[in-house]
């Protein structure tokens, strides 16, 4: 393979289909890259598609020695491997040969508490960590991610030329990247980012069952729902995406491809962990947590055909009567659903971004970390441009609810989110996160909550205490004693 | 104080007042104890405490040495401290004199793994460990709680008689323990029965909500409600309860207590932690979360009051105009949808059971658990009898719903049950445990979800591959490229 004339600018190790297209991104724009792959062929395949692509300056190597010493110091190598122990396996292969100064970063999907243990024993070495998650899939790390570099900050500015210009870039909004903050809070970003996309995919999939079993819309009637939602409000890459899947024919046989995938949704570990730390910081991630708990019941497939059997044999079908529907009412209101459910998700996935901030000290900037997913990333969408304001109008707003814009849009909604999560309950269908996100709207712009019994009952068996609505103080009652006394 | 005539037969360490009780109940059912605690005013006050309540044979100490040497060989002590450092601290006190063949059993609600991780510690000094979950509150520890010991069997077996006596009898069923199993089964299991115990109170709340706000019942009307209900399906410790919270008069003022108690409810960790394995064992546990989550947003009573604020003055007020309502018909509906909630909550927590036990090898047997919560603990109730009839019948249940006869209670109820939620979502008021179980209940038993959409959006824009409805194998579409060219 041929040498590069002089020290490149960068190095990427990792070279699957995601780093390949990265490493590709970044010759694309000019800066020169070195690249390395544990297993060689991935290298020279790499190196090929460099010069089919237009002779990009890439640079392989076979060996990891020859690949860090191709790179101009300090040195920055970002690697683009499965999390975990192949993360820890390359970062030993290619620190043998770093020096102090040059940095290493993890592009990966990596759990936040690995990357802060990964940094401090770099540091140790005097070398350099960011963990940076990378979002748009194969695409977007070709043509443009949203990038979330968290870590050293003296890393990041080393390669901040480079990232400015492979990331997306959203007019008048700039290049979808910026410093998040220090520690693991890259990572911890990408990873929210994650929890809200799984959001965002149940509830287009209600919307779809909505329309589907309850409308009876076809393939095409839905493919032609969400270009039109394509247009407006609902504006995203999600959404596209999904008139796209609707319009695709089988090629093994006759009527759509979308007909014939199983309805089993797997999954790779970001929404468990956003689950898992929403229950850590105490804060409510309803729509997020129906997402999650929506892939486990579709994995249950043959449980769920014995049991649909089971309540069949006694004459109760899978769609209940479903009334007679106006088309055009329903789809309408399914989009109003449609989107005041996203208000309540991405309410919850700010709310665990900010929570998290304060518990780590990571200062992180809500309104910037909207205007970075506004391009590049799987959620981008122009929704994403309405938080990005809220957060400008309020950098303090509590939760995304009550910002004045998005409050008048949920009211103007309301009515047709109530009738869309009614008709599917009364049809037998499920909506979990419409009706989880239109539960934490209700419960959060409620003064009064049922929580008195829960901590009345608490302090009946647990003598928790509670505390009054009228005297500042914790009490605690003997309801047994009195209510026994009451009794006799 | 007055030492032992001859070695007493166990020990217990932690004196508050869950400490006392039990230590209490097993010197009154005639086994003699030695007491400690670090304070030692709360031995006196142990002591004394067993001389009035009908000179118990329970001895005090001042010092762990002599605590230890007052008890007969192979020695068995409880601990009941707080878990965390506080066990740990309390081990190492103890250790120091104990001697091979002795047993340690904590009490407390742990971390299983925190068991397990000691156990192994212990283990290396010849020590026996047990982690064993009590519950039922302070009344219970007196008089009869539910215990849940896992870890050494042969620890268990040296107080099996102790354990069969001081817990609680329920007849034609036997005392309220059982050994769960290995390792830190028992905590596992009290985990759960805490997360089970969130869900119960948070239907409770909402059936209360819906009552109280949509209904216009009083408190009275609430009591004599909860009171009509604990005589039939429902019959349980916390329905009982709840009654008498509505019986109760303030004492501070008019009215009732239960509106002068703050709308905040507190936690202690187990709920969030149920939530937690559930999202690491992939099972869906809808109803738990959002008894979880509605506890968070409880305790949000300032955002509360600010949000109601900002939606009232757009006109949109806390309650929803609520339609007129036939109160019999309504009280009706809402049992009924609180017990088919109730058989999906309990559902899923078995489920979690089961899927802990196959992961950890731990062979749990779920009627059995069933059998001894149906005393002494929080959630005991006769529904719990009907759980365990259910593993009778079969074992390997996948679900309780597809039960012959909880499939035939839920399709009875499962009209009201629609009808409460939609009459609730329509008031404006959440329900987010009825309408998250109501979900569950409509996905479990739907042969087609449409998981298919999310799964053909998850290979679109990251490659992840679909299985098909009538080819085996996994399948990759170039979704991008065939929208494309469709477009052209």
């Amino acid at each position: 393979m041929a040498a590069p004339p002089k020290p490149t600018r960068i190095g990427l190790a990792g070279l699957a289909v995601m780093g390949q297209n990265l490493a590709l991104n970044i010759a694309e724009k000019g800066f020169p890259i070195s690249v390395y792959n544990r297993t060689t062929s991935k290298v020279d395949e790499t190196v090929e598609r460099a010069k089919n692509e237009g002779n990009l300056p890439l640079y392989g190597f076979h060996d990891p020695e020859s690949f860090v010493n191709s790179i101009q110091k300090p040195r920055v190598i970002i690697m683009l491997v499965k999390a975990g122990a192949p993360v820890d396996q390359t970062i030993k292969t290619l620190s043998v040969y770093l020096e102090k100064g040059d940095s290493i970063i993890d592009g990966g999907n990596e759990w936040y508490e690995n990357t802060e243990r990964r940094a401090k024993a770099m540091a140790e070495l005097g070398l350099l960590y960011l963990g940076m998650g990378v979002s748009g899939g194969e695409e977007g790390a070709r043509y443009g991610p949203s990038m979330m570099p968290g870590g050293s900050f003296e890393a990041y500015k080393y390669i901040e030329d480079i990232l400015l210009k492979v990331s997306a870039q959203v007019p008048d909004s700039g290049p979808c990247v910026t410093y998040i903050g220090k520690g693991g809070s890259g990572n911890f970003v990408k990873m929210i980012h994650n929890g809200i996309e799984y959001g965002d995919m149940q509830l287009i999939a209600e919307a779809y069952d909505v329309l589907k079993s309850v409308g009876k819309l076809s393939n095409e009637e839905l493919r032609s729902v969400f270009s039109e939602w394509n247009k407006g409000e609902l504006l995203s890459f999600l959404i596209e995406i999904t008139a796209d899947i609707f319009g695709i024919k089988d090629d093994k046989g006759d009527g759509y491809l979308v007909d014939k995938v199983l309805d089993k949704t797997g999954m790779k570990g970001t929404g468990k962990w956003t689950v898992q730390q929403a229950a850590e910081l105490s804060v409510a991630a309803p729509t997020i947590e129906s997402s999650l708990d929506a892939r486990f019941l579709s994995g249950l497939k043959e449980e769920r055909v014995k049991a649909a059997k089971v309540f069949k044999s006694a004459g109760f079908g899978d769609i209940l009567t479903a009334p007679e529907v106006d088309k055009a009412k329903l789809i309408d209101d399914v989009r109003q659903a449609l989107y005041a459910s996203k208000i309540c998700s991405y309410a919850q996935g700010m709310n665990l971004i900010r929570a998290k901030s304060i518990e780590q000290g990571w200062d992180l900037k809500l309104g910037e970390l909207a205007r970075i997913w506004k391009g590049g990333c799987i959620i981008r969408a122009v929704f994403l441009d309405r938080i990005k304001q809220a957060y400008d109008r309020n950098a303090d707003l509590a939760n995304l609810l009550v910002d004045p814009e998005f409050s008048k849009e949920i009211i103007e909604r309301q009515s047709a989110w109530r009738r869309v999560v009614c008709l599917a309950i009364n049809s037998g269908i499920s909506t979990p996160g419409m009706s989880a996100s239109l539960a934490y709207f209700d419960s959060y712009r409620r003064e009064r909550l049922p929580a008195n019994l829960v901590q009345a009952q608490r302090d009946y068996f647990g003598a928790h205490t509670y505390e009054r609505t009228d005297v500042e103080g914790a009490f605690h009652t003997e309801w047994f004693k009195i209510a026994k006394q009451s009794k006799i």
